[in-house]
């Protein structure tokens, strides 16, 4: 079982990467772009092959390692 | 418009913040975690509204900014 999890700043967190970004494509003379966020993009690959007991258990290893909760968000989806 | 972009590093290139994950996983009692790979996950806010216009606009924005393509792949989500 593959998870892929998103982990994106909370609003109103300052997000230095994203703003690099839009000033960037502003500099190279991308218009029309108002906002940019970055986060990080992690998959995992999962032996457990029972949806319940992945989610609750990849669930876990967000809330102690892969997001700091504090200032970011997760979210979680399984693929068989 | 919105654009979700995952940068994902290619295949056979050296991902340490994956195994950084991977190991720490297991260091921490997270059994059953094969392997772990983190990417870049991008959210553009764009004031374009014709999907085509967009998609190409962000395809040469990933090309010559976002992504380094001679390392990493990159995917693109449009929503309305």
């Amino acid at each position: 079982m593959k998870a892929k999890i998103h982990v994106t700043l909370k609003n109103g967190v300052l997000d230095p990467q994203g703003k690099a970004i839009e000033h960037a494509l502003g500099n190279m003379g991308f218009g029309g772009v108002d906002a940019a966020r970055q986060g990080k993009y992690i998959e995992l690959d999962l032996q457990e092959t029972n949806e319940t007991a992945a989610m609750a258990s990849v669930k876990d290893m967000c809330e102690k390692l892969i997001a700091n909760t504090v200032i970011e968000n997760y979210s979680i989806e399984l693929e068989a």
